[in-house]
């Protein structure tokens, strides 16, 4: 918790949280990490992506290892927890082994990625893709808002954008990747429970709709001759909520609307919306897209009102390993909790480290289910929970790996 | 019609019709109308605040003043008969009376206001205010979007901001104010009819609508945690509707909306609703009111977000005058047309001259109802009809006034 205060100095921001990749408040929280690391006895190493590695070796050559870890970047006007709380988490796992001085069957290196929230680049798993290797070189010619492009960025933190593909996994054989995480929900709050472990990243669909009626004048045009682009989309709004709220795990949300020509005196001509649709199953989210479209294009046909509907992207379920998480569930019993398994709603590393290996999640309860905001708070002795379950985590593994 | 095609290419904008208050264009439309009402023997006048009258002097000396006429300027990207139709039906109406050369027992006095629509200062009736004196000398420091002042947009046109109080009407008693405008929409085209007499400007009411609920990420809210402001916008939008298609003659439109924060992935915390609200009488338009606020709270409560409902304008309804309405109405069977009373949905000069005297209007069918929009469209013999009631309706006041 202490070094989570620490690390939130690290801001470009005065006044509040906002930690970009490449940003000087970025590097500056990696190399604090990079010391704590180094004085838990870890060998620490940097990627070309900027990616931060502390490891403890296993007792023989050729062991497989094991991946703890988060991020350090921010979104813009963060809370302290997001990111920080798995890698110090990890951390703490490995000062309790450099204690214990035992030599272990797998090596553990604890992760920090240099840039999970895309912010500065709209990016998605920057750190952990180039890890995963599926870091896609066009990127680097990407530009953030002040025109300056993503390899000079990684070059201000070290990295190196020529030698991207140095940053895959080339350690051998991997036990896999568990991180642990704010839950950024309210379902363990609800709960009572102080962590639960993750079945998986939900199926997401981002979807942009346009609805095209005709504007006119607001004090001329009766009601019963208006063709209301907003009135339409206020409705189809309505019908993929109402689908949303009687299907189990569906969520959908409707956060950008933009209305055109948007005068108060004129009746909107046309309505864009965003609609992001997720559930943990990926034949459930494909039928209620089907839904909400059909739905959409019923309400406007009704009104007069055309619809384009367009699928931005279709990111599928990544379902935890079972492997892992039956690991993390007998670490949470072990711990004396019920164990509770709930379903990722928000993305992670996990969905490009699964390519390269196992993956499991454990949440930790925050309170209001409250994330990516200042108000971000978890509870202490979640956290020593959380600790606790990772080092039960790693002694089973020890036993069953 | 010509006329409103010469006086179109004085624009702002090249390829569109953009016409402002104090503008070079403005200045060059009102010159090329000066010149016009010159030729037809008309006394030319130009007021402290830009406004241009021509004048056929009565027979007699403190015979009363027919006003005749409409507004110069436009919106932005404007159509070419709303307001110039007016001006120039009356300069047609003067020049018929210069032609039969007779005595008149009152003055004819054409009239183009030099704002109506207020695009750049955001006034309501700036010319027409001027001459009925309720011109607030205040107005005379509001700027527009370059910071220019509305006193020094006034001296480009030849005005006089000193000398505002000078434009007040001071030429003797009135007659009254009679106005021919497009109607801005599609009643007369449903009826087939090319005018209509105006019974009076409806009554108008313009809302401010927050509603405040809390933000939350897209994907980890579950749906019965959501306080979501954008549905509860939406509902209470559609309701709004549903009370308006109910009620007859009632029209309510939301024209503006605001999410806040404004992401795909948020759920929204906050929207900003505009609401405009019109019907032809007072109390039904109070009543209405009052029946959308229950309903928005009522349903804005039940999602457990917050409501702040703010009235910003209040204009009660301006009926015409019985007097000269009834001289247009039998101008129009004179005409061999039958009588169409209908309300205005949008607001003229009448709503400012009527402070001042008796006010009519005849409303021209213009097509499909669109106004404000370069697509704006009346049919010649529409115009021919327009300009042959208003002679009628002189002639019938030459026998009844």
């Amino acid at each position: 918790m202490e070094r989570c205060a620490v690390l939130s100095v690290h801001t470009e921001e005065p006044g509040r949280l906002t930690r970009r990749y490449g940003s000087p408040a970025l590097l500056a929280a990696r190399e604090q990490v990079a010391g704590w690391m180094a004085a838990a006895g870890l060998a620490v190493r940097r990627d070309a992506a900027g990616n931060l590695f502390g490891r403890r070796d296993g007792a023989t050559a050729g062991a497989p290892t094991l991946l703890l870890g988060s991020h350090l970047d921010s979104v813009r006007d963060a809370g302290n927890y997001d990111g920080p709380l798995g890698v110090l988490t990890a951390l703490a796992c490995a000062e309790a082994l450099a204690e214990r001085a035992e030599p272990l069957p797998f090596a553990v290196e604890v992760v920090a990625f240099a840039d999970e929230e895309g912010l500065r680049f709209h990016t998605m798993y920057l750190g952990s893709s180039a890890v995963a290797g599926s870091f896609d070189p066009a990127w680097l010619d990407w530009t953030d808002d002040d025109g300056v492009t993503l390899a000079t960025a990684m070059r201000e933190i070290g990295g190196d954008p020529a030698a991207i593909d140095s940053a895959r996994w080339a350690g051998g054989p991997l036990l896999g990747w568990t991180e642990v995480h704010i839950e950024q929900g309210p379902v363990l709050e609800g709960l009572d429970l102080p962590v639960g472990v993750v079945t998986g990243i939900v199926a997401q669909t981002k979807i942009a709709i346009r609805f095209t009626g005709e504007a006119g004048h607001a004090g001329t045009l009766p009601m019963d001759r208006r063709r209301d682009a907003f009135c339409a989309a206020a409705e189809a709004t309505l019908a993929c909520e109402a689908h949303a709220r009687t299907t189990d795990g569906l969520v959908a949300t409707v956060g950008q609307v933009a209305v055109s020509p948007g005068a108060a005196n004129v009746v909107p001509g046309m309505v864009h919306l965003s609609l992001d649709v997720r559930h943990p199953d990926n034949e459930v989210l494909a039928g209620a897209c089907r839904t909400m479209r059909e739905r959409s294009e019923a309400i406007a046909s009704e009104r007069g009102v055309a619809v384009s509907w367009e699928t931005l992207h279709d990111h599928p379920a990544m379902p935890s390993d079972a492997g892992l998480s039956g690991a993390l569930e007998r670490a949470v019993v072990a711990a004396g909790l019920p164990v509770q398994r709930l379903p990722s709603g928000a993305g992670h590393d996990a969905a490009a480290l699964a390519a390269i290996g196992p993956t499991a999640m454990l949440f930790v309860r925050c309170a209001g289910g409250i994330s990516h905001n200042p108000a971000e708070s978890v509870a202490e002795e979640d956290v020593a929970v959380a600790i606790e379950v990772l080092d039960r985590f790693v002694d089973d593994l020890m036993m069953t790996g």
